[in-house]
């Protein structure tokens, strides 16, 4: 079969619909009820399609999420001034997402685990500028100051690691043990 | 079918011996290698004994990892009285483990994000005194001490979450990185 000339363009905008199409039905039915036939649907193409580029529901759905296309600003790091609090209510919102849908998060550890560009799209959302450590960073002598220092690329790890881990053994968690893992993790790298 | 009057104990002896192939196996061959079918002639049993307690490869390979059968004392925490310093060898360790057998860790991931049972697993494994935990608190008023008060469990999660989410972005990591890591969790938890 050849391609048609356009076809590099069309498939963008099928991407797209793919990527959309699964934001808005996570949005209307949480993770456990999306399916790869209702994506393919309400995108418009076919299930072929998706299944050319996402192996899995859950590759799929890693993709939305690292995107930032699910939860709209929910999951975005809040920005008060004060990185540890800040930290406590992000984590909070982590809890939380990954009690009411944890089937999302260990879709996405076992799509990491067995894609590479899954793997590889997770550790590119910890680095830059909106991310955890770009955040830890910025905090580096400011009010509420980190010691200069601090290595914040290896705290950040710390932090999303200790998330993952609790994903992995479905414990609950709740804001005070959002508020003793900041504690332990940036102990006095905080002054 | 009705089990014979043995049954119980029959299926214990079936179960360690398919996990003693399994050890031995990963140590002839390593993971890659490693074939459910090589496991049963080995173990002298059917491949569906096997699938009757593991669901996949890695369930089973994580059930010994977990157990302590592989690598032999490899993976033991070391104990010179440096807390530090131990820590920094053992990951040290795994960094070199994650390396050479990628598969490996995850495939454990992924079988703790498909079976609770495994996650359970993962987590139980995180405490008691041979733990990471239950080293730091053993640390706690010794020689390189660290502060009374400290969340030992916190920082262990800290520390295997960062190993977890290293394995996942397939990021290679040598003693430096070790050293950096446990720098940046145990901070000044030791005085």
């Amino acid at each position: 079969m050849s391609l048609p000339r356009t076809g590099p363009v069309r498939s963008e905008a099928a991407r797209l619909a793919i990527l959309e199409a699964t934001a808005a039905l996570f949005a209307e039915r949480g993770y456990e009820h999306l399916t790869i036939e209702g994506v393919a649907a309400r995108a418009g193409v076919g299930k072929q399609t998706i299944y050319r580029w996402w192996r899995s529901k859950g590759a799929l759905v890693a993709e939305c999420l690292l995107e930032g296309l699910l939860f709209d600003d929910r999951l975005a790091l809040p920005d008060t001034g004060d990185v540890r609090a800040d930290m406590q209510a992000w984590l909070t919102t982590v809890f939380a997402v990954i009690d009411a849908e944890p089937g999302l998060v260990l879709s996405l550890l076992a799509a990491a685990a067995e894609h590479p560009e899954v793997g590889a799209r997770l550790r590119d959302s910890l680095t830059g500028s909106a991310s955890i450590s770009g955040r830890l960073d910025a905090a580096i002598g400011s009010t509420t100051a980190l010691r200069p220092g601090v290595a914040t690329e290896q705290l950040a790890e710390a932090l999303i690691g200790a998330v993952v881990l609790r994903a992995l053994s479905r414990s609950s968690s709740d804001a005070d043990d959002a508020a003793r893992l900041v504690d332990a993790i940036l102990g006095d790298a905080a002054d």
